[in-house]
């Protein structure tokens, strides 16, 4: 069985496209008073994007707070202040929520999409095809790129147990908007370790064993792409790491990630580490299972004049460790990707010890 | 203002997958009753494909020919052929159109699904975004890779006066089902014709003028992907090949192809030359405009042992010439990508004869 793959069904690309929000959110605003919500990262509380959200009487903005991961309780909490504001005027239904930021801001608008029609916690649907019933409408508008969270069909959260995605045809975004513009404010360290995402995500999709000529074509030109970035740079690399990041999550459609994210969920959830940092962390100790990779990849650091942080799990206490490692295992589908059917033979919890005291 | 591009939303892709026919149609069989068309391209006919087609009993399966390249009048009288079918029992409706051959069958599928719930004939409908209503369901099965119509927002049809496409968000199939074990049967010349429409496509995009870094990172890719089938081949060809058409109708998102592509609409309309060696025996004859693509396809020519008809144009009659020019002539933006907004400067209809009578 081969997955009928979801796909986001509008793009929009261009610099300068953003400002088309306006007529593309009209199309969508079904009812008379119904609210669009637009949840945004609050770093652009106050710059020139504010003033720029074509916002109308009934809509709602939520400024989302990322400096953490996002996690099941935030969504649950996001989703709950939007329905007590839906519910001030009966006749108010929230029609869409729109997510401008980087991935994070992203997988929010999408939790809160789903959790806006589904009962119960987000935390209910972490896991596999878990999700009832279709989402509100949900546009995801980056700002950073590199996370492919923009196409994906997941919208990764921390849990009370764990760091999971919501994994789902529902996740994945109705329309995105991708203004290349958008992502040239960001700050360096941060739009590298994002781009990274996409780099690593394409060295761990192209040599694990699910990949087929779908995500293979999809990969090697993100990964093609990540490279004109991060070595050569030039007057189009943002129209470039934007368009590698859309090819990275795309590759994303019949393959897997591997060893390397498998490990930064675990920093993320017992250090509080980030997404994008994490995985940098983590790929620069994989060398033995990613020769090549690891190594342009340290080109790539050296070239953009990034400087690891070093030693943040070398000293760890015990405990911590172990559940580090237990969240790292619960990613199944990524150990198989990268190692075969035989992974826990492979790498038992000692080797995995190993390699985090690495870090 | 950039195109809000609507892209297929669902895209099973793998050898075998045409064995999942059955659960994604079942999935869109809304009422009970409601009637799936098939139409299908009759070299299948007492084929294997043709038994494994997941027939049931309401169904309607449309044997098409595309000896000739489709006409509006032909889909004129597919749509009434299924509307009296439907019409038997009044409790039936076509609930979906399901396409499978090449280009042609899958236009033609693409037509009919506008044409079931918009009134007129095709030749209404052929321009840019004069569809009303949306299309019924429907999915395109390609049998033959190259020419993008599984992706692309238009149907290209013959009509009383010219060829042109419906170029419409209507027109994109609701699902494709990529499986390139049913492009391999194909019969060499015939893939090569088709395969060289993606390679040229991806040469006119990338040397025109409306490309941006979307449409780019498609063309590049598929143009890679056509040179891997065509100068090396190789066990995993189909795939490439498959992959490269469906990148190539992804490029033209937010380009166009160009002079080779206008002229080749001439030599369909007036000789009923196929799509495909049309544009060869045009692309041949325009080595001035794109001399590296020119110089890559012969070799290509060579490699593949295949021997362009010559002199289908030299000794003809100067009132058909004419009118093979008009036609030309028609498709404004396709000139425009190419040669600026002065095309009519640079390409008087002296010229395009000129190298009419050199084909």
């Amino acid at each position: 069985m081969f997955r009928n793959f979801k796909v986001v069904s509008r793009v929009v690309f261009g610099r300068g496209c953003f400002n088309q929000l306006d007529d593309i959110v009209l199309e969508n605003r079904k009812e008379a008073g119904s609210c669009m919500v637009f949840l945004v990262d609050d770093v652009f509380k106050n710059s020139v994007l504010e003033r720029r959200l074509p916002l109308q009487k009934h809509d709602m903005l939520l400024w989302i707070n990322v400096d953490n991961e996002p996690t099941t309780a935030y969504v649950d909490q996001l989703t709950r202040r939007i329905r007590s504001h839906v519910e001030v005027d009966s006749k108010q239904v929230a029609g869409g929520v729109i997510g401008i930021g980087g991935g994070s801001a992203m997988d929010l608008a999408k939790a809160v999409a789903i959790m806006l029609t589904n009962p119960g916690s987000a935390a209910d649907y972490q896991g596999w095809d878990l999700v009832q019933h279709p989402a509100v409408y949900h546009m995801g508008v980056p700002t950073l790129s590199g996370t492919g969270a923009e196409v994906s069909r997941t919208t990764v959260l921390i849990g009370p147990q764990k760091k999971l995605g919501i994994n789902s045809d529902y996740t994945v975004f109705d329309q995105i908007v991708l203004d290349p513009d958008l992502i040239s404010g960001a700050p360096g360290s941060q739009r590298f370790y994002t781009g990274m995402d996409c780099y690593i995500h394409c060295i761990e999709s192209l040599n694990g064993r699910f990949i087929n000529m779908f995500s293979r074509s999809y990969g090697e030109k993100a990964l093609a792409l990540c490279r004109e970035v991060f070595l050569n740079g030039g007057p189009d690399e943002d129209d470039k790491l934007m368009m590698a990041s859309y090819f990275g999550g795309m590759s994303i459609s019949y393959s897997q990630v591997g060893i390397c994210h498998a490990l930064s969920y675990g920093l993320s959830f017992v250090l509080g580490i980030h997404h994008g940092i994490g995985n940098c962390i983590a790929f620069d100790r994989l060398e033995k299972y990613y020769p090549e990779g690891v190594r342009e990849f340290r080109e790539m650091l050296e070239r953009n004049r990034i400087q690891l942080p070093r030693k943040v799990v070398a000293d760890l206490d015990e405990k911590r460790l172990e559940k580090m490692i237990d969240v790292s295992l619960i990613l199944e589908p990524l150990w198989q990707n990268a190692l075969g059917s035989d992974w826990k033979k492979k790498m038992p919890r000692e080797k995995i010890k190993d390699i985090y005291r690495q870090m």
